[in-house]
């Protein structure tokens, strides 16, 4: 006989059993697995249901098997939770090690906020009367970004170097970040894709999108600056980027659906819905302990299901394993924008955190993103964290010397 | 006892054992493994050598052995190849299938031709004097592609569908590619990669490239015209990207090592190089059957063991597996310009092929890439090819009805 056990969890809990998120850890040693938590449990789920493809470290394998398939395991850890489980299946959450869930395929990142993109629009470029770029209202704007450096919540940022050049400057100069910023995402994790030439349409979103992390985008912005003209984004941005360690299911979030923001002009019938998609999702930001921003995703104007049927539109393939993040996160009002660039206005209007003011991050600075959403019947989701501390840039290795120069 | 057998291969080929590439291949509806080529066999390394690193359907298992491995089985190949080898391990070329012989991880695509750059500044800029941007002759331009588009010579690459604005367009329009092109670029295939917060030095390039392959990285024009402002290209490139099924090892390139074009002004010392770095790749584009142009790699601005050290200057992890591509390849004279949208001029000065004037792709059309280098001993060595047809777009599926729009 198994030794078995009863896991009571409190009802106002933001992993009850509305929410059962996937994610990976080790124990004790042992090799990575996948789990959900419960309260703050962490259950095996290859105890648990006695299924192998969770024996795996990382989600791709389950997720590959499908939507109907993610609707029957829900349906039955929820089931299985609620009886006696085997005791070797559970862990206390502060026990175990959590390790990046999914095997990344392709990243792509959008810049689906209004606020935000409307914000950078007249922080660069004051003297233009319209904030937004011709194409932003007409689809979602994206660049891919570096799958490699997706990392899970607790993993130390080393303050990256690289050129940048201010408008007086006469060269660019080398050295490490000056002006290195947080965006507060979320991450939307595909299950399942389609082949080269085949399209996802909007309403079929629901059928490849497993779930949802939290996703800090960090960005040297005076890197960025200088590179960026005109392929966009690169080592601005490919550094790393900070997931939350629970994949929220899709499924969980049924409550959270709300409509999306008026979309005008009308968009093209590719990027139509028939179902509410946008996420009411409360997002806070906290800088070394303290809330200085609350992004509502709700007030995002692409929804999930746009950004996928856009960047599958022409024909590009999608595979298990892939991340598309929305951009930051962005509201109306300057308690609710998801990067400190916003948030100080280009640094020029500081913020104050216990007590002092700040603009960009400085060395041993730490970011959590939090988040919870509505669940049935008054219950709270909840998202866990994404959270980092920002190490010193390393001394960059010796260059060769400028007399050994080729040619 | 295994039967043997001797092969014997012309002394003028580009695939003798100055070459040796490593590619991928099938036979009998068999299992993919490695192979190289010798002249117009494929060798079968797992029995040729029997090392199981090589029954495996890509090279990445072999390329993240590293480059003392690369050195050394590079030797025995040569050597047992002067000999008797199994006879089951030699196939003919044109028995095979030939698949994506790397599993790609991150993929990576440059812009390093000041020629190309500069006609591009030209085209689309033409009030302005400096045709190139302010950061160009400072840092290797590059974006992030998608991985997962990338696909073996062979593979029928169908027109991409997507939205489009002329200048004069009140408003975007949906459809079919009317401007599909071309770039001839060289991939640089990353054997051995970089942990997240190390750099990989310029002068330590050859320790990580593997190897060469081509690369097309075809270009929907008008799609990525409307889209790419502030983000850079994104479903412009991401519908499909060609590479050559041979990856030329960086090893047998030695011969065709040439210094770089003088670069004014000074780089940075991050990108300083103590060898020569460019390459004397000539680069000849088919197509339809006819040669319109021949890039020389040699022209190239940045070198691939700059490319390399930008990318990771910021502490971005690397990986075996990962791609980065040149950029198109062009020389100075037109007719070595390595896109339809350069030769043609923005589509005003069509190019004649086969009698009839042509600017962009029509359906049915076949592009060919193909290249030589010099070798050791006046030999020359061969890339193979990427080639390619194209398909008409495909209907797309019916979108949700206007009526339904949601909110």
């Amino acid at each position: 006989m198994t030794d078995t056990t009863r896991l009571t969890v409190p009802a106002d809990s933001l992993f009850g059993l509305h929410n059962l998120p996937y994610g990976v850890y080790s124990a004790g040693g042992r090799e990575p697995r996948v789990a959900t938590r419960y309260g703050d449990f962490v259950v095996d789920l290859a105890r648990l249901l006695g299924d192998e493809v969770f024996a795996r470290p990382s989600l791709n394998p389950f997720m590959a098997q499908g939507h109907d398939r993610w609707v029957a395991v829900r349906a039955e850890i929820a089931e299985r939770l609620r009886g006696e489980v085997p005791a070797d299946a559970v862990h206390e959450l502060d026990t175990v090690r959590l390790h990046l869930p999914v095997e990344v395929a392709d990243y792509v990142d959008f810049y689906a906020s209004e606020h935000h993109a409307s914000n950078l629009g007249r922080i660069f470029r004051p003297q233009n009367p319209e904030p937004l770029m011709p194409n932003w209202k007409h689809l979602p704007v994206a660049y891919h970004g570096r799958a490699a450096s997706i990392v899970v919540s607790g993993t130390d940022i080393v303050r990256p170097s690289g050129q940048r050049k201010g408008p007086e400057d006469p060269a660019p100069v080398f050295g490490p970040s000056t002006r290195l910023d947080i965006e507060a995402e979320l991450g939307f994790v595909l299950g399942t894709g389609s082949a080269m030439g085949d399209t996802v349409p909007a309403d079929e979103a629901d059928r490849h999108i497993f779930g949802v992390v939290l996703f800090n985008d960090w960005s040297a912005r005076d890197i960025q600056a200088w590179e960026y003209v005109p392929l966009g984004p690169n080592l601005g941005k490919s550094f790393a980027s900070t997931i939350s360690p629970w994949v929220v299911p899709l499924l969980a979030l049924e409550s959270a659906r709300v409509p999306t923001p008026p979309q005008e002009p009308a968009v093209l019938p590719y990027l139509r819905m028939t179902r509410p998609w946008g996420l009411d999702v409360d997002v806070a930001v906290e800088w070394n302990g303290q809330i200085v921003s609350r992004p509502p995703y709700s007030a995002m104007y692409w929804s999930p299901a746009q950004m996928l049927a856009h960047q599958t539109v022409n024909g590009a393939p999608s595979r298990t394993g892939d991340i598309f993040a929305s951009g930051t996160i962005s509201g109306p009002e300057r308690e609710q924008r998801g990067a400190f660039i916003e948030l100080t206005w280009g640094g020029k209007d500081p913020v104050t955190v216990n007590g002092l003011p700040r603009t960009f991050l400085e060395d041993g600075d730490e970011v959590a993103l939090t988040a919870t959403a509505p669940g049935p019947g008054g219950t709270r989701i909840g998202f866990g964290e994404a959270r980092a501390r920002i190490l010193p840039a390393k001394r960059q290795q010796n260059p060769a010397p400028a007399s050994a120069t080729c040619p």
